[in-house]
């Protein structure tokens, strides 16, 4: 795989190539084409083919691509063809709904610990798991060789959180906090900042 | 304005500037540079200071911007000068997340109106507003003139209401459904799917 030298905007459509082949799946339908997963994500039949192209043969010409063999493709360039635990940080209300979410296991990941540092809440179980205290954070996740972590906490304290997550082992993290934090080098960071999409959208606006 | 020249990669990050600047404001300092700006960011501050160019001069050599003057002009920009009503979809624990959430009005935004189709969520109190039935979307919506929604149903739902949404004069539409929803030239979407950010990650660890 060649991947090191293929731009990460070509990584970051995979994962939703991925996501409307798993949908084709679920409908029982067995061959796709360039043309049906462009007209399903609004991206272009051209760019589908020449950003797979990038990992190999997937398709024959003519006869189009196999949901499940190209899924499953996917799925190993992503590696999510294991199943990763993460810990969730942060059990606010946004939390809380994080680790309700059923989406997380089918598409290879699966919240294993929940951390938040407001004595109230620890020991209360949310999703099935014990919510645990903060001072605990870097032990667990060591112990567990967690290496991908979700932060859910105030700005605030998103920089020191990710610092100890980092320093426990975790190597990727996906923050919701809005602001941004600092990794070193090999550590990924991934922000979801709802407000970010909508002022990009309105900047658009008649 | 030369918006319509400038690349849509540009106006992303415009959002991720204000968020720093506004930051700085709070602490008080009044002055920044691309580079503090670009260290907070993690961006480099040639980038910075070639995303600004495309706008106008927003600071002088060797003195750097004032932060107050550069977020005015980027709230103009991103129009986000004004507050935009906000319409919120699916009240399940994400959307009640979102609901709940205080951090949308200083950077634009106001939820003023939530719904779901679930008779027994309807008329209950979510953040101070009542949910309203999903029958009344579309009249809702018009009669508010809101432009811009925040879809938190089930992917399953999702094109649905957003085509509802869309119908009723809807222009932006960000979606937590994960899925794609296909819409109209001339509107907006932007997605936050969290597992598509933690698959483009996991594909770069070791």
């Amino acid at each position: 795989m060649r991947s090191a030298l293929i731009p990460d905007v070509i990584i970051g459509r995979l994962p939703l190539y991925l996501r409307a082949l798993s949908q084709m799946g679920r409908e029982g339908k067995e061959i796709t084409s360039s043309q049906e997963l462009g007209e399903r994500l609004g991206i272009s039949s051209a760019q589908i083919r020449k950003d797979l192209s990038q990992f190999g043969e997937f398709g024959k010409q003519g006869t189009g691509y196999n949901t499940q063999y190209l899924a499953e493709q996917l799925r190993r360039i992503l590696k999510v063809d294991r199943v990763w635990d993460v810990a969730l940080v942060g059990m606010g209300d946004l939390g809380r709904a994080v680790a309700h979410y059923g989406g997380f296991l089918d598409r290879g990941f699966r919240i294993v610990a929940i951390f938040d540092n407001d004595p109230a809440k620890i020991g209360k179980e949310v999703g099935g798991l014990p919510i645990l205290g903060t001072h605990g954070i870097e032990g667990e996740i060591r112990r567990r060789g967690i290496r991908v972590a979700m932060l859910a906490v105030p700005a605030a304290a998103a920089q020191a959180a990710a610092d100890e997550l980092i320093r426990a082992g975790v190597q990727a993290i996906l923050c919701y906090a809005p602001t941004t934090v600092l990794v070193p080098e090999g550590v990924q960071v991934r922000y979801i900042d709802p407000v970010v999409g909508m002022q990009h959208m309105t900047h658009y606006l008649p």
